[in-house]
């Protein structure tokens, strides 16, 4: 068995906190021996919850005191310089002091993404540490890099992305050589706004990643590439798209099921095997989305994350940890100031 | 009963062409008698499908010959110089010179925008002509300005686009004092990319719509806005991801309903109600989407449009021209070398 990874779980972060993440790390350190989770935030409420649960292994839960709380409401910037003592600002230093090697939050996504940044550090030679949620696809799931709150990247950011991802997904999903494509109006190469137009050749230069050319959005859900670089502002559209049209249309169906009394009939018989299939059409269930190229995992759960979802955040710190995610990141990533070496 | 309407089809446009269209045509002149339609293309083939019908206002029905056809493959700016005698190109000029108020095709989206904007030409101070088509909503429909190939607008274009779209909307749909949203990666009023930040403002003042602010992804299918107003990269990506995870989660559904005996029992009796609801998230039956600030409407169909979502953007055309939106438009567009009045 490895060493043990230590994860600190944002106790107070999210709609359901501290229940939900509470009960994460419980579920997380029984399930698995090599994890040792931190859990941040009010002492008192913490234990209290933690009350509530026997036959775990206590010694390897941790509460770190944090007596201030950020509110998803707060603007991050401000939040993360002043709250000093609240479960994020706590957990993310830790994570800079190297005295855990992750930190994982339902809260505020502002401060979370903010204070990655600030606290943590940018991994050496990243420009832009992306925000990279796993969407469900026809295939399983594919890598949605970037979603973060820093909108109009420049082509360099786009080929990093296109690199952290790929590592991603090989090494802590488990898909070899990951196929990357960028989301464009169109599949011939002359399509594209101006960022897209001109970071295509470098994407086709670029060494060590698989890059499968351009992806219009009408065939991400079918699992046409498991690497989708964009920038922000895409990404976030996307994400919150899939959201939204997936919503609506559950609810069409199930309102057409309700509408006579032999639909109704059928609904009972077709919902248990239906109930399964849109579960796996649902995003919480794959554990939140890293805060890649920073020197530390800093993961983002939804803010109505239930501890299933911040268990498998967990686990995906430990799997960050233990494939050496952050070390094959430097490796890829060459600082901006050095060109890289002309091909021969 | 006003004057008749002349509505140029592309005859040879799209996957189901002639059958469709022709099809598309009869059905319209049959079904109102304000309408005249032209049918473009190779004469022969036309005729030789027209034949099949009996019973029909042959009078009402107009064939033009154009012998070349444009395919969807072909780079649109070139396809439209070389093929003078296409099905397009043809169909443009006679609602250029008038002949006719209105061209509909279901042919290369591409030759369809580049025709209309050269052939037919732009209204007076229109800056750049959108392609916004009618997408599906919990509440009916919105239109989504602008999804045309034209990406990298800028703010002024954006601010054209809502004012084309809100008369769209109130006189082709018939939604007063549609409400405006501008699609953004957040809420709030600070958010949003450099266009969408220039674009706010200019939006919060405009006069003559009524702008609600940003609306985020996830909140179009929800039907929160009437107007969608983004620049063409992001509407591209929005109605392709509309369809993409629309279908995906149809199929996964069908998928769950097929995985038991118990559940194959429960579909047949969902099926009929639920083949209903899901045909109000189907586009394709809101008939097309309008190519807006041109002198004319120019509407494109689905590459795979059937007779039905023909014969809705002929219809289309027809309110078009009774509410003379072009005048309206015209009325609300200043020319961008007038700067507005100050207020007072």
């Amino acid at each position: 068995m490895a060493e043990l990874v230590k994860v600190v779980v944002d106790a107070m972060g999210g709609d359901l906190a501290p229940v939900e993440p509470v009960k994460a790390a419980v579920e997380a350190v029984k399930e698995r021996k090599d994890i040792l989770v931190i859990l941040t935030g009010q002492e008192e409420v913490i234990h209290s919850e933690l009350k509530k649960y026997q036959d775990y292994p206590t010694d390897r839960i941790q509460v770190v005191n944090a007596t201030e709380v950020i509110e998803t409401a707060e603007p991050p910037v401000f939040a993360i310089r002043k709250k000093k003592d609240s479960s994020i600002v706590v957990g993310l230093k830790m994570v800079k002091e190297q005295k855990a090697d992750a930190f994982v939050s339902s809260g505020s996504t502002g401060a979370v993404l903010v204070g990655g940044q600030v606290l943590v550090g940018r991994s050496k030679g990243v420009e832009r540490p992306p925000l990279a949620p796993l969407i469900p696809t026809a295939k399983g799931v594919s890598l949605l890099i970037d979603c973060g709150a820093n909108v109009d990247a420049r082509p360099s950011h786009l080929v990093q992305f296109a690199k952290m991802g790929s590592i991603y997904m090989e090494h802590v999903v488990g898909i070899k050589n990951p196929r990357v494509a960028i989301v464009n109006n169109g599949a011939e190469e002359e399509k594209g706004n101006a960022l897209v137009k001109e970071t295509f050749p470098l994407l086709k230069e670029a060494e060590g990643i698989n890059f499968i050319g351009s992806i219009e959005a009408r065939d991400i859900p079918a699992g046409y590439a498991d690497v989708i670089v964009c920038e922000a502002f895409v990404g976030n559209v996307i994400l919150k798209l899939y959201e939204g049209v997936s919503s609506e249309l559950i609810h069409k169906i199930k309102d057409g099921m309700m509408s006579t009394l032999k639909s109704k009939i059928g609904a009972l018989l077709v919902k248990p095997a239906l109930k399964q299939t849109l579960k796996s059409f649902d995003a919480t269930e794959y554990g939140g989305a890293p805060l890649l190229g920073l020197k530390g995992l800093v993961v983002k759960t939804h803010g109505s994350a239930k501890a299933i979802e911040i268990k498998h955040a967990i686990f995906q710190c430990v799997q960050f940890k233990q494939q050496r995610i952050n070390e094959k990141i430097a490796e890829k990533i060459q600082p901006a100031q050095f060109p890289a070496p002309d091909k021969e």
